[in-house]
């Protein structure tokens, strides 16, 4: 029979339980709401119940949990994530894997989706792939050799905290002119109740750009120079086979995609300009799970190998 | 016998072939003047002298050619070095590979020099280092498991040509506001030239902050800060395990690695704070030779393999 693998994707308002076969095919899912204000110890028993009920019919392997950060994906802590209230420090793949008994790992969200999209998705043959999730915050993932490239203390691809305008605008725990600071949906929403006095967040800023409003459209437009410039940065840092960008925002990508690809060529070296592919996600909310299952598989087989 | 591998540090000014063991010792190596300006056929003629006097008594497995860039690592193909005047899309790989009868490749010379400190010098045993060259231009490396990232294109570590400062300082074919534009030797030494009235270079500028003049020390602040934010850049799209500083720049060292430190932490996350590490070169100008020698092995290695 077929070696099948848990995938679950913890979210600030849903929780997915997936089972994924070898080829990254979701066999079945199961979510629930996840009712964040009752608590980690809530969440994680209905996780538990929620496995159970998925692999009631097989014997999965492993077991890979997909995380809001900041966590530690090596130690396996969640550690605080603002969407998660009262969780701190919570040993979440200890947890859940005496509850089941199967090896089970942790991995930070956006990291878990970047390797769904890496290895069934938009990154699918390449040698590389850099995940971009540009919704309320920013966030990534990057892949090398299908291989989540986590970094040597987990905070590889943090591209939210990059800064593209020193000294620019603050944001948060962020540094001023960060690229969440700049190309977030939350910074477009800002903008636009600001310079359009609308409260309808991105989604109306982008309306409005639709229907040709002038300030609407340089909204976006400083937001996407922004992204442009952090998609440059990163060429010139690892060149990456293909940029992958997702998240809420992505929503207007019809718009987004052609204005990014011209202004990242601008900002690239000559012999790069026209060559940088910068590709929509073709999995969506599945990525969650079907990275997070093939992480965890990643590290039990990586583990079963160091011990023979 | 053990066996051996030839490395070739092909710069504007020197050419430099060494014998390099398993272990990364030079056996031997032997320099020339370069003499640019009498073409890429005489340099090439000259280069495989110097191999086949280096290999007389050893029966070398493969040669590796550093070499300034643009080049093209996958054809063997050097593009149009600046201070290489006259080569335009010379097969060198094809032409020494021809004369000396072994398996040739070639790498850009920063890329080598990242190699050589990855295996043998600072970031020898780490899972990742990114080396950064700061000279008259800036230039890097990204090594991963032991293994050259050259990216897609051949343009990862292409540091020099990432935005600090939009809009900011132009200079030459790249970036406004780009790194090299603020915090090269060559950037310095016009900040010096313009504010301190000085002819001496970047050296000059070092010499005065060194004595107390206030100037000279905002000047290389100025520098460092663009530095410092495209260290932390890099830390937050990949987090590599260890940074390695080199270039001439390195020569004020003392003066330079605290005050990056220092502002390095100031601009990544706060559970980074403390914990980059930003190390010198240790293999100084062999870095060139063995990591181009390296390269050759592992190439010729990987094909080897591939083949059985």
């Amino acid at each position: 029979m077929e070696n099948v693998y848990i995938g679950v994707d913890l979210g600030g308002t849903n929780l997915r339980v997936g089972l994924v076969d070898e080829s990254g095919r979701i066999l079945q899912v199961k979510q629930i709401p996840t009712e964040a204000s009752l608590g980690y110890e809530s969440i994680i028993t209905r996780m538990v119940d929620l496995i159970k009920e998925v692999k009631k019919a097989y014997s999965a392997v492993s077991i890979g949990i997909g995380s809001p950060g900041p966590l530690n994906p090596f130690d396996g802590v969640v550690v605080s994530p603002p969407n998660l209230p009262g969780w701190q420090d919570v040993p979440i793949t200890e947890m859940v894997e005496e509850a089941i008994g199967i090896p089970t790992y942790l991995v930070n969200d956006a990291d878990a989706a970047a390797l769904g999209e890496a290895l069934y998705g938009g990154g699918k043959g390449r040698e590389s792939s850099f995940y971009i999730t540009v919704s309320t915050g920013i966030g990534g993932g990057y892949v090398q050799n299908n291989r989540l490239i986590q970094g040597e203390h987990g905070y590889s691809a943090e591209v939210g905290n990059m800064i593209i305008k020193p000294g620019g605008q603050k944001h948060a725990n962020m540094n001023a002119g960060s690229l969440e600071a700049l190309a977030s949906g939350t910074s477009i929403a800002r903008e636009g109740k600001a310079r359009l006095e609308i409260s309808g967040g991105a989604e109306e800023v982008f309306e409005l750009a639709e229907k040709g409003n002038e300030e609407a459209v340089v909204i976006i437009d400083e937001a996407m120079d922004a992204l442009a410039i952090g998609i440059a940065n990163i060429v010139h840092s690892i060149d990456p086979s293909v940029i992958i960008l997702g998240g809420g925002v992505m929503q207007a990508k019809d718009m987004i995609l052609p204005l990014l690809k011209e202004k990242v060529d601008s900002y690239v070296y000559e012999g790069l300009r026209g060559k940088i592919e910068i590709e929509p996600v073709h999995l969506h909310d599945k990525a969650g799970i079907i990275g997070a299952a093939m992480h965890g598989r990643q590290n039990f087989e990586n583990e079963k190998l160091k011990d023979n």
